[in-house]
């Protein structure tokens, strides 16, 4: 059954002014000058970009047109959910189970605002992401674990501080996810980020 | 020459963190919720979530993935020059020769931050944006032309009250560039803007 056009578009700009209300989800991280936090709309604008500069750090059979969508998708649960800092709760809230859940459900909601065919593959696209099982999907995680760790040293600690972060926690949570993605990006991170931890 | 690999990160985070300062850029426009005006980064994450749910009404042969590339880029001059509105000075501040000028001059010194091979590259995206001559750039020029309709209509009026906008103003200056790259967006939005102008 098609659609017709007008409803169509209708469930498109439903979808897309909802969509609005990631720039009104607060991070954890602050902006690079440390003026303000970082809100989840500008940080998957932020990470596409790092997508494409990136490009070359990526493995082979990375496709990083697919990544970029992935990211420009990949928080749209937190309209419902909220952001959950990586080292919040001494890093237990990030991905546990509830959480999982209630962004499962959120997903449902908000990628169903879409016409059937967009709401399939919009939802698809994020269960990839959130599996972290392909090549594509790697690597944007990679990426979003990546850019809070250049935020926090542009911007003289950040996170880290708030949370009281230990260098082998920081290995845990982030150092690991980001090298097994781009290897050789966590390597040049790690070495600007270890002498912040003394 | 080959730029060693410890050099070429650096310059690319160098570009990253420099790119962070367009979430500080205001524009015009406020977000759909009319809570607070709505930074160019934000902005060009929801363009590019634009383009990615209209791509079915983009006209045959563009390329919705370089569409995607160009809204990522195609705002980050304002970090030197600021936003210029559509509306602003009755309409003759935007695409002035002054701010094409000082546009230009922003291209050179942010994207010269990156490798000369990604320098050249990211710089000949946005080059063939402003041109506004490729269906690729022209659909991308409806779409940052469109968006903020919609966050106006989400939210009251915006800066059609604050520059007193006319039905006829938006016409030439809006409606007509969202018409050449998407005519039947325009026709839809038309027919939701339309009352708003008694």
């Amino acid at each position: 059954m098609t659609i017709p056009d007008g409803e169509r578009l209708a469930r498109q700009f439903a979808f897309l002014t909802e969509a609005d209300r990631l720039k009104s989800v607060l991070r954890a991280n602050l902006l690079c000058d440390a003026s303000r936090q970082e809100n989840s709309g500008e940080h998957s604008w932020h990470l596409a970009l790092y997508a494409m500069v990136l490009a070359d750090q990526a493995p082979e059979g990375v496709r990083i047109d697919r990544v970029i969508r992935m990211l420009i998708l990949h928080d749209l649960v937190e309209i419902d959910v909220g952001d959950v800092p990586i080292h919040s709760a001494n890093g237990t809230a990030h991905g546990s189970p509830d959480i999982c859940a209630a962004e499962a459900k959120a997903a449902e909601r908000i990628f169903g605002l879409l016409p059937g065919d967009q709401a399939s593959a919009f939802r698809a696209l994020w269960d990839e992401f959130e599996a972290a099982e392909t090549p594509d999907a790697v690597f944007a995680k990679s990426l979003d674990r990546l850019q809070p760790v250049m935020q926090n040293l542009a911007g003289g600690g950040g996170t880290w501080t708030t949370y009281g972060v230990t260098w082998a926690q920081l290995e845990a949570r982030v150092g690991a996810k980001i090298a097994r993605g781009a290897p050789r990006l966590w390597d040049w991170v790690k070495e600007k980020a270890r002498p912040w931890f003394g």
